[in-house]
């Protein structure tokens, strides 16, 4: 099996768009419930019937059926909607029924309203439960060896839970509810790269954001079928040959220093998670790498890795 | 008047979102008359009613009032088919009816189908009846003087119908038919700046796409509210200090070479054409300039600058 470009984006951004088909679109958004919070008359996530089911009857929730709203009623700021919502994951974390739930990160995520205000902030494992937009920074590294870009590419280790074994961005992670995305990208640095701070806050270059809608399957790990809209901060970093990315803790196997075409190889043979392909392609689309000469399916590639999700965004 | 940076996007990509609000979107879509081509089922642009109406009982043509389609029923391929549609807008240029056809330009623009097969070319000055998507090509160039980039930045000859007097991009033009983007950027480059071939063949980078449905104002000319989907391809170009552009016809009336804070300010005073100041964004965003840390609508920017179109594009 082969993937082309476009295969590697059809993988991440896989909800469907309302113009690719307005009736198939409508038909399947409406077996989904909205989420809101109160007094705030629009969707912050979608969760599958399924999902929504559980939250029926639960105090401060109002699951409404024929509009298919749920509805956080409890707290009136973000500091009281977030603890009804922890009281919330933390009770069905105990039952066990989510899979997801079993994955507790301890870590923070941030849902927006639409003035950019903070809604509320929600346990970073429950968010495909309710379908919420989340945040996360990514680095590709590179080395220039005799005119030649070398990329960094780690490998995850292969006991991780989610996407084991397969091939990662230089620096990848969630940004945590109060975290600026540069901020983050600083600290994942130094953790999952052990990249030397000054480098990175003065060599490092902001370039965009690539934002996905994607349905989960059984490779990120817990129920499938969730919905999972992302944005990710991209960042690129040129690396002086004798700066050698190390892993900072267990959940990387080792650094590989790649040529272009190793890279797009293993795109190609479906080794890299789904959203770093993504950002890959991105690099490769800015610097002129893949072009239209090249790539057949250029413009919607461009178009689809810049999604205008449905949902506020920060 | 000063515009902020999302105000220069809304002003560039104004036709509304689904998601924005979909009653609204369909609602104001339910206006529009969509363009086919006979045993294609699927829309290739918008045309406003009071457009649809004047191909009402031609020949080659079917207008339906119930689908709100407006069919090219004449020709069996490409060849024939911009016979039929050239022969239709000589027509109508006679009648002298729509403005817009009496900045003829005798250069022929591509409409293609969901296999990316040529569908039918269209003179470029009637695409916008249509509501058809066309392609161009711009090229942001820069000199790098003491570690800080300069723009060449043209200003266009005051007498100049569409967007007299405002600011561009170093080079942009639009993409005839049969003709490949870089291919046209190389062509333009020489047209309209005067830039050695050899060295816009060897240093010019594609940086990805730009695309954007634009509502036509009174500053594009002709008829107002016309449906104008674009997606242009974009080059960035690094000159050495001693090439300086030269206008190469008198569409242009004075190159400047400016810092990213003069540009800045021309652009939040309103004086770039709109879509080459999204081309400015898009580059901005890709060089570190605009960030998450200094722009507030950093990711609905990033998306909006990368419409996925409705219509199937090459």
């Amino acid at each position: 099996m082969s993937y082309t470009n476009l295969d590697l984006v059809n993988e991440c951004d896989s909800f469907p768009y309302y113009h690719s088909d307005p009736n198939l679109y409508v038909a399947s958004i409406s077996t989904y419930y909205e989420l809101r919070v109160e007094s705030h008359d629009y969707a912050l996530g979608y969760l599958l019937p399924s999902v929504a089911e559980i939250f029926r009857n639960l105090p401060n929730w109002d699951l409404n059926d024929n509009d298919r709203t749920l509805t956080l009623t409890g707290g009136n700021n973000a500091s009281e909607r977030s603890d009804f919502i922890m009281k919330t994951f933390l009770a069905m974390k105990e039952t066990r029924y989510f899979k997801v739930l079993e994955k507790w990160r301890d870590e923070l995520y941030p849902v927006y309203g639409k003035d950019k205000e903070l809604l509320f902030n929600v346990e970073r494992c429950a968010s495909p439960l309710l379908g919420v937009i989340t945040y996360g920074v990514h680095l590709v590294a590179y080395v220039m060896k005799d005119y030649e870009m070398k990329f960094w590419i780690p490998r995850r280790a292969r006991n991780k839970q989610t996407y084991g074994g397969m091939l990662d961005n230089a620096v990848a992670g969630g940004i945590a509810s109060g975290e600026g995305p540069f901020e983050s990208l600083v600290r994942e640095c130094g953790e999952e790269a052990s990249l030397p701070e000054d480098l990175v806050r003065s060599k490092a270059k902001a370039c965009g954001t690539i934002s996905y809608f994607c349905i989960r399957n059984e490779r990120a790990g817990g129920e499938t079928r969730l919905l999972q809209p992302e944005c990710q901060y991209v960042y690129e970093l040129e690396l002086p040959e004798d700066v050698v990315p190390k892993p900072g803790d267990d959940e990387v196997e080792e650094f590989y220093l790649w040529s272009v075409q190793e890279v797009q190889e293993a795109m190609a043979r479906g080794e890299f998670k789904p959203n770093c392909a993504m950002v890959l392609l991105d690099f490769f689309i800015r610097h002129g790498i893949l072009t239209s000469e090249n790539e057949k399916d250029y413009i919607e590639i461009v178009a689809r890795l810049h999604r205008r999700l449905e949902f506020p965004t920060l």
